[in-house]
């Protein structure tokens, strides 16, 4: 299931939130018929929420805004502590932010008992590709550069033995590691940080690599709530004087409309809202 | 401000989740119209919800569900970190839910350096009496109640020393808690727990006495989400046969109408829905 590894964000290291998260998802998804309406209904906005709020995470990760990033998951991890019913495009995204959250930690530390950063990634990444027949090519050249990229960060930080380890457990058995494995063990021998393949990577252009290799299994189309407040702020710029005084009003011509669908509209479909009608 | 005191909820003691929510609330007020749209799109869908959110806590709170509660309490927190404009209902809420939160801490342990949970619940009433011009009696009596309360709990958990130091800083000056007083301090004397003013304590009951004095102050209209996923769940039941068919399809008349107003729709308007024409 989606919640068997944490996301585990910095400072809430032992919140076991995607863990029971995930386990409350599937719970949902196979009761939800026989659940009471007012939990039904819960549901469903919290499934906006979440679609919302993946979609927010993502678009802060692509631009690179680490702090917008851990923000959005701590909404996320605090929704799906709630029951909610996901369809598929939403796991695979979720799914996707786990992976990502993991790139954003500290690789450099060691832990004999457990299972390092580096390896909890290779098993997710293990996972995602099971749960949704990702092309397995994908996924190997993603633990190539994974593994290449903990590897690196190591030498950088000029921890050597740490670096040989991951190594020698992770990539010298790999064929298609061969070359970059030989170019990092004598780098490692040498200790020779200023080497090209160390002081021309980035650790961010890593990141955004590794997204970039998702994005074709991302659903982008808009959130529902996106959908909505783009309508609402259409509706307040062209009205600008109404704004002030409908502050106390009861609501009028709201909520007309609940999506057909779960919590996305198409790109398409919110592209034409701009040019709707103003209905008052 | 909203945030200079935190709701503290249990296992996330440091997390200064109000404190900074609170600024960012104001900042939002204040600078909202120069913000760029995609920060203006993401505040309004914060703000609905955080105005379910709070519906959902408070309705948790009146069932004596404290799990769920906290559940809310953390989606909420976590929300307030992102850019959000609230409006007063859902300010007063929200002061409310924070003093709600500390009457489900532990008040028996005690600190010299820094203000008790006790402390902190009366602080907090100052507050809110102040920035909502609330009855200054209705005040004044929960203050009582919740006094009352914090030394029976120490009574009963037979920590009578810090029992009568809570009594004799915070009840002996004040006439009109002059009876209780002496009941009190005469139990804390003799070391007497099974006393009818100790036994017939119930701190659930409690709660709900506290959470009632503010329900007049707070704002029963049912949010903008609640009122979507109903009108959703309406369609879902009129046409089962549709539901899974339509799983994968893109939205096609959704989001047809944004709220006019802030996050709320009126009870009445929501009892409307259910008899709405199906639109499709």
């Amino acid at each position: 299931t989606l919640g068997e590894a944490l996301p585990r964000p910095e400072g809430e290291s032992f919140l076991p939130a995607f863990r029971c998260a995930g386990g409350l998802i599937w719970a949902a998804m196979a009761a939800a018929p026989e659940k009471p309406l007012r939990v039904q209904l819960e549901a469903e906005a919290n499934r906006w929420a979440v679609v919302f709020y993946v979609h927010q995470a993502l678009r802060a990760f692509r631009a690179g805004n680490s702090r917008e990033f851990r923000e959005f998951r701590r909404v996320i991890t605090a929704v799906l502590a709630r029951p909610v019913t996901l369809e598929e495009p939403t796991r695979i995204q979720l799914r996707v932010i786990q992976i990502l959250s993991r790139l954003e930690e500290d690789w450099t530390t060691d832990s004999e008992t457990e299972l390092t950063h580096l390896e909890n990634v290779l098993v997710l990444l293990e996972k995602f590709r099971y749960e949704f027949k990702i092309n397995v090519e994908i996924i190997e050249e993603l633990k190539r550069r994974i593994k290449e990229a903990a590897v690196v960060t190591c030498i950088k930080n000029k921890e050597y033995e740490h670096a040989s380890k991951i190594l020698n457990k992770h990539m010298s058995q790999d064929p298609n590691c061969k070359q970059m494995t030989a170019i990092l063990n004598h780098i490692i021998q040498k200790r020779k940080p200023p080497h090209p393949a160390i002081c021309q990577f980035s650790y961010k252009a890593f990141q955004q690599r590794v997204l970039l290799a998702f994005e074709s299994y991302l659903d982008d189309s808009e959130p529902f709530l996106l959908v909505m407040a783009k309508k609402h702020c259409n509706k307040r710029l062209k009205s600008p004087a109404g704004a002030a005084t409908k502050e106390k009003m009861a609501v009028s011509g709201a909520a007309q409309e609940a999506p057909e669908t779960s919590g996305t509209a198409s790109g398409e479909r919110a592209g034409k809202l701009s040019k709707a009608p103003e209905a008052r």
